[in-house]
């Protein structure tokens, strides 16, 4: 359903778990960045009128996200601060295609890809968690990461066709694959 | 309330009811416009934490009401389209001075006012529209409008102090004043 070429190797779960801050502080980015690359699109795009209503819907649930992370932040007593992205994001839009409509229908599919590893990885870190407060607040953003990614795919298909959107998206997953397996030493939600 | 210099030439009324696609068309991009600038804040900086919750709840209304817009458009038979903005928030922005933090202070109040234009004309055009549906769009649009222009107050004095940030808000609004008198032949919110 989530379309990954892979599982997260365990040791992930290890790694992200020795500094709770740290992921937080990541995910909160990651949340920011993800309402930002909405938000971009529609602004590339603004006559592609299919992409407008779901990309403002989706930029608001990541911000509702943002501000659900910032809360937890909070209570642990952090706060937003910069922070070293883990490359994988900017690995990812690097295969991005640059002529169009290639450019969008492969934006959308890493977009795609992006919320699928999250969901992935939120469903391991609500397992293993042992602060109750997180596990529920990654078993809740869940769902949403599992509809974003649903989201992604159908604007894909509607910017190209079904066929050509998921073929490309085997050959991204599988890029993907490759570019999470590669070890960053940081604690990120993409590492 | 709003701290606007100047009241809006009747005039405008005029032009603007002339031409509701276009006036609507513009509204919709200057709601995503607006959802676009609390996002660019959040990213430029990271590390004034104060700015982001605020920013992310701006952000979030204004990507509502983009999305009421775009079905106003959709009931008239139109839709998010590429369009030539209007010169005046180039020029707001253009008195932001470059060096921090009063970049920052400038950019917040520019914001501010732009929001207190916005509700100014919202409740012109509340008055004087005739379709009963946009009426009851701008009188929803109004209370929000004016909330967003004291939030930015608020952060403005934040980043500043309470006299620094009014004392700049009134020469802002000064220049504001000024370039909302000067006529643009279009039909735009700030024309």
């Amino acid at each position: 359903m989530l379309n990954l070429a892979s599982t997260t190797d365990p040791a992930w779960v290890e790694t992200a778990l020795s500094d709770l801050d740290e992921l937080l502080l990541d995910h909160a980015h990651c949340e920011r960045k993800a309402a930002g690359m909405a938000l971009r699109l529609m602004f590339r795009y603004p006559d592609r009128a299919f992409l407008h209503d779901p990309l403002s819907r989706l930029a608001r649930e990541e911000l509702a996200h943002y501000e659900e992370v910032l809360r937890a932040l909070a209570a642990r007593g952090g706060s937003m601060r910069r922070q070293r992205p883990s490359p994988y994001a900017g690995r990812l839009y690097h295969c991005v295609r640059s002529a169009e409509p290639e450019r969008l229908v492969d934006t959308l599919l890493v977009c795609a890809l992006i919320e699928a590893r999250s969901c992935e990885r939120f469903k391991l870190l609500a397992e293993s968690v042992g602060d109750p407060k997180l596990s529920a607040l990654y078993n809740g953003l869940l769902a949403s990461e599992a509809r974003h990614h649903g989201s992604y795919l159908d604007l894909a298909i509607q910017a190209s066709d079904e066929g050509t959107a998921r073929a490309r998206l085997l050959e991204l997953a599988e890029l993907e694959a490759e570019i999470i397996a590669d070890p960053t030493p940081m604690v990120r939600m993409h590492a």
